[in-house]
């Protein structure tokens, strides 16, 4: 593992940093940590893995994992698993197929999880924090505030998706109510070693790392199997196979993978490619597979 | 006249009231007016000419006819002029077209002509309704503030179609606004001669009945071109054949259609076919165009 | 007439001539052509109107005049009557629609007219022919074999819908039987005169030029709502607008357009728009309208 | 694993014989076979195991395997590798992404595939068939003559298909010889044993059961991540979550999923799901992945 991280090759290209939100055109492109944690006990660290950053849509296979249990399978009624086969942001889809998302990680699904949330949840955004922290093992962890209330002022098609699943009777509780709670969830902050830590679970066959069960095996072997199929956007097939770990990018530069009942590898590095992945993640994340002969395949 | 109106045959099938708005299904199938103004001045009424009903998209065009006063041919950077082919409601075409409503009469488009609106009059609500009653000669046309309402609660679909515009920055005011003034203006009620009245400007060559030149003959001539190609949703190119004639229909029954230089005739007829248009009225439009011989045809 | 075809401003542009067709690709496009045949039987004609060429797309309508008396209402079952909004040969329309073309004007639809014809003439490529010498009023019209020939090699298209149509039912004769003839069809060639007399009988109710009644006066109303609204690609809406005129514009940069019991008027003059019509003709023909205000709004 | 097998719940619902290929529509859905060849070389076989049937879209997986030889990863500049997230015979998409399929398994992706096959064997349908028959060690394997002719009579939406990527030039060959070839190689009837030698290479790291290293590692990888994610049309993600292992089916009722260097498992029972999949054989996949706990995740 040592070997591996001392000889990344350098890539030459950075990517693009996102500006659509201001919190993200900030970030320094010369970042760049990875934090591996196995299931031994034993884990690996380079660069600057201690270094909060915005996890955006890596936060949806968290909402998943807590939403999964208050509705079981009667979620898959509300969302669909399929591959989506389109960018990110896409209504059409949505619209085609009558207000039921094709998979919980594009946006439009991932807000009628958001949705859920808010319905079972007491107080949603304390409670979800609560739990993020719980699973984490780290109570330092926030949400980043001002990127919050920024997505509230200029997330125009996030409040599209709302209001067209509104529309067909796919959310249950009001738009602004539902949307600010996922701008919320998309706006935690953490590090490489914290989302290493609540992904634990996702390898471990649903115990967290304080050894409470909290998915059961067919649940997490669902939402691994999401993460594989759709976890990139339409990189996804791509990322199969030149990594072979189900796994999960955001658009604040983060990527986390993992294998089952082995190990969990995160990575943060600005600079995204054109399909919305971090670049020198995807580098790195392949090289490791490859170096470490670690993979599904 | 008289013998059309008279000989006007029952149809068998009523057609199904529009159930979204609630006003709407309050309506009686039963009712049924005609009312036919000539530009030689005289007029012929059949039946519930007299009663004012919600005139919904008819409303688009005298949005339309006021607006491009303001823009005149820039309007047209913002919404396109081209059949839709598509049901009024689609988000898809507006995202494949990269925020550009197909044209005017879609509901994507009349949101953006609205926020035109919005951006050039002092008292958006005010003012529009001001200038309805001023084209139409009666001061004592109204919105139906309950059915404006009910929309603000439960017009989904506008709203995610109006965020979708703002995330393609085209719309320049608040979505809050702009659709508080669009569910007004579609809540206008009228009667058939109030509408034939405010239509007169648009077979009239852009001189309403007072007088005024309110549209260039070339605004005039566009704004027809539209009513005849776009004016009737998917059913638009059936009802260039079956009645030969530009014209707008709505969801509140009511049709209005012209013939350049010679007449406008209105009809209210709750029932709609599946295409959303009135059925008993277009089969009165029919049979008036074919029994007069009177179409562009 | 003569002094607007004296004063017809020199466009600055000339669009591009389009290639696809090698025959095309040879076009000089300093050529221009006008013709115009009046209902009181004066002509007018200037510069390259004896010139044959390319009729191209111009021939749908042609062929569809020939189908709908074989067939009447029930071609409405095979092909529909709605603007496509999109452009000319996309196939996805088609897919969404189950194979029902969404207007004969279309590629898809013109196919399913071609299969028609193919079904109910003896000898489909001599009787067609035949035809469209008769109501033209030469004999010497003919096809151009080579352009055939080369749409038969290299059509791959038209081969795609073609097929796709068969798929769904909607081909009662073999692909390459069907096809042979729509591209002997579109292959017609036609000076700027003859393509006038052909389309006499679309002006005048139905009666060709050599007096025999041709159409119904319904029939003729159909086939100028769906020119009017489908005959010029996705570019309908804004020549209606322009020109106010039913027509039809074909790829080898003819341009057909009528006024009802008035007049017909043919421009030739290549070099193509963005969307695929004559350029310096719609400039031509919006001019004609304009300056003898003639037009249908 | 032999009680697994016993174990085999009873399906109470079988499913529907696919019937556009007639030779499909007279299987006898009570047919039912399992095979399994593990890594350490013991094989487990149970009811019509011996019993050959047209393998359709499991053959594109063997194309692939041979293709990528030929041309490794420029294959991937002629066809993507992302899941379609539409049913498999959809031309929309192609023509959306210009004439690239969306991955090899899609059937306009297949026929690319089909293409480079043609263009680089000498003997086309002879040397395929000889290479089938080599990876599977059975020299009795071949052709159905019956169905590959059948499908040339009426396979109309591959002759669509295979005319729109000539199109788009992304076919070199003629169509009819493509799609001869394609056909043919769709028409191959091989047992569940014949396949699960022929899937050998895939899970044995790209080597034959003949010793041969056909493939290397990183081509394995690359068809098994394509199998895993667009194996099976719209279900994939189903698919992945159920079995949790790389796979292929084909409507002729056969499905293959294996786990690298462990074992690979064919199984055989006439009767489709909705989705085109062998309703039994992903039940009894599912069964065995879940009580043998052999699964990627």
């Amino acid at each position: 593992m040592k070997t591996f991280t001392k000889t990344l090759s350098v890539a030459t290209q950075k990517g693009v940093v996102a500006s659509y939100i201001p919190e993200l055109a900030k970030q320094n492109n010369t970042s760049f940590g990875i934090y591996v944690k196995q299931i031994n006990g034993s884990n690996n660290a380079v660069g600057d893995w201690n270094v909060p950053f915005l996890i955006q849509s890596i936060s949806k296979v968290l909402a998943l994992s807590k939403a999964i249990i208050f509705e079981d399978n009667s979620i898959w009624n509300r969302v669909d698993v399929e591959a989506s086969g389109n960018p990110f942001n896409h209504l059409s889809l949505l619209e085609q197929e009558n207000g039921i998302p094709r998979n919980p990680f594009i946006n439009s699904g991932a807000i009628v999880i958001a949705d859920i949330l808010v319905t079972y949840l007491e107080n949603p955004k304390e409670d979800f924090l609560n739990y993020v922290r719980a699973i984490s093992g780290d109570q330092s962890i926030n949400y980043n505030l001002d990127v919050a209330a920024s997505e509230q002022r200029t997330g125009f098609t996030n409040y599209a998706t709302a209001n067209l699943l509104k529309s067909y009777n796919n959310l249950k509780n009001d738009v602004d109510i539902v949307l600010d709670f996922y701008f919320h969830q998309c706006a935690l902050e953490l590090t490489c070693k914290q989302i290493a830590n609540a992904f634990y679970l996702l390898y471990n066959r649903g115990v967290c790392i304080n050894k409470k069960q909290h998915l059961t095996l067919s649940q997490v072997k669902r939402i691994n199997a999401i993460m594989l199929t759709c976890g990139f956007y339409d990189e996804a097939v791509e990322f199969a196979f030149e990594v072979g770990l189900p796994g999960k990018s955001g658009v604040g530069a983060g990527i986390v993978a993992l294998l089952t009942n082995d190990f969990v590898i995160v990575t943060w590095a600005p600079g995204l490619n054109k399909k919305g992945n971090s670049l020198i993640g995807m580098q790195a994340l392949e090289q490791f597979t490859t170096k470490t002969n670690r993979s599904i395949f």
